[in-house]
């Protein structure tokens, strides 16, 4: 049967709660507990389940891996929370501020070990892949943290360098969790490629369109504060491709920006925007975004199922990402 | 053929030499050739390659598993200098201390993510056990680190709970080590189980060696400073053997130099070794240890292999763990 989104949140949330990590020593396992159950839209292992559903009408197999992919996912926002010395997450104190910084360490290593464990249920026949490419992306996401944390401190970080960091830190987690949902019903290589294809390129125009809103979004309907990147000096692709375009004086005028933390960001954000929108930057970006997004659904079409069996896939594609921002 | 330690060392260092951590970026990578290269005994790696020896002449395909759990020791040390806050290892200064601590946590999530990919190289006929086996240990050494922790705060510890505790954070991996080479040269499980076994319980004997080295050991030939578990107030085997069979006054004697951190060590850790002395301890723990080590090599007979393929390991086990102390 070809499920819905909702349908499979609900078989994926029924998993999760089925298997709990209520083991000893408790001061261990009650974190991951506490961070597996404080929210999160839980978008990943849905990706795992429909492209399993791609291909399967039976996807109960696919399980253990939405699993591991949730646990990888959340083991990464516990590290970098303690790097970011975040305070809350979702809303709620992350585990360095609720238990302390050990905790979250040792507790963070040990849901990395339990994803591979999960991933161990895949069929015989695709475990290997399924490790090997959890292992790629799982590689890729920590580069990507790297390379973000060393753009902070560099001022000739290139468009091409971004959309790597991009690449490696957001959208390989996307296409590993749609190509582990194909091997764990066995999909063929040429179809998990397309569908892994299909998720890197929606994962870049995601975090593009992310790069766009967080500047001229609807503060309405934008979850963070609008003007957020342009505050803590990010260097987006709107900042990169404006210092492409921009003669030498705006260039100028935007690092000058770009080194300050004032205490009033008003003036900065509204400042920043202005170049951005003499520049036409929102054009740009959202030229490059779509670009993405056709290589996305090309790589979707291409894959050996019918239409209707992609739609509720095509259709979180859309929701993710629209084209006319 | 049948190597000897110093052979399988070299085979070792070779492979490692030439599979460096060379990849970008190079601020996440670097840490771990440092680390890597700081020294270290490297008997893990070496247990895995005479595991394999045991039962095969040519073992090279064992090398990618020794190297894997190299590299997820040296993970496990790097997270645990920071939890530590420990400024050296093996004389160097650790990675927090030499870098910064996100690229210790980073850089030590990295590698472990690598080890898995090094335990790819598996036969496919044994993969499914070798990450079932490294999920296995690695899941304990993560438990036994935290049993360890909670243990400070504690006064009820059991000797049950530490003989438990060292056996998750230091046996578990000796075993893992064994059992994954003699499944890198698809082993039977019977032989793997043994193997596993006889690791166990030498990981156990050695721990509680280490434990009477610390106090009683010859200053000369102890690596660390002897008294060192006293004066940091270990809740070691000596100590809670001590509490179970001392009458109260002693008992409350010792739990009075167990709860203080004097500037002058010496007068403390005379006199808590005095108590050990009055209650014949060593005696107690060396009983203890030995029944391990019989246990130990128990197992270590039971594998199908002629006792020429064993000498070696027999000879590490033997120099590892001494029956006269």
């Amino acid at each position: 049967m070809l499920l819905t989104l909702p349908d499979i949140q609900k078989k994926y949330n029924l998993y999760a709660k089925e298997h709990p990590f209520n083991f000893e020593p408790k001061e261990l396992y009650e974190p991951i507990e506490y961070i597996l159950n404080v929210g999160g839209k839980r978008l990943r292992p849905a990706l795992v389940l429909m492209a399993a559903n791609l291909f399967e009408n039976e996807i109960d197999s696919a399980l253990p891996a939405a699993y591991a992919i949730e646990v990888f996912h959340n083991f990464t926002l516990v590290h970098d929370d303690i790097m970011d010395e975040a305070p809350l997450r979702r809303g709620q104190p992350t585990i360095h501020t609720k238990y302390d910084t050990n905790v979250a360490i040792l507790s963070g290593d040990v849901m990395l070990i339990y994803a591979y464990k999960y991933l161990l249920e895949a069929p015989s026949a695709t475990l290997a892949q399924v490790i090997k490419s959890f292992n790629q992306f799982a590689i890729a996401v920590c580069e990507g943290q790297q390379m973000d944390v060393n753009f902070e401190s560099r001022n000739d970080v290139t468009i091409e360098e971004y959309i790597k960091m991009i690449e490696l830190k957001t959208a390989a987690l996307i296409a590993g969790a749609l190509r582990i949902g194909a091997y764990m019903v066995t999909a063929d290589e040429q179809d998990a490629f397309h569908l892994s294809e299909f998720g890197r390129n929606i994962g870049i125009a995601f975090q593009l369109q992310d790069d766009i809103l967080d500047t001229f979004g609807d503060p309405e309907k934008f979850g963070k504060k609008v003007g957020g990147d342009i505050a803590q000096n990010k260097k987006t692709y709107l900042v990169l491709k404006s210092l492409q375009l921009a003669d030498e004086a705006t260039a100028s005028e935007l690092h000058q920006w770009l080194s300050t933390k004032p205490k009033d960001e008003s003036a900065k954000i509204e400042a920043v925007k202005n170049i951005f929108t003499r520049l036409d930057i929102k054009k740009h970006a959202s030229t490059i975004k779509n670009k993405y997004l056709d290589e996305a659904y090309y790589h979707l079409d291409a894959i050996k199922v019918s239409d209707e069996r992609k739609q509720y896939l095509r259709l979180f594609g859309e929701t993710l990402v629209y084209r006319n921002i």
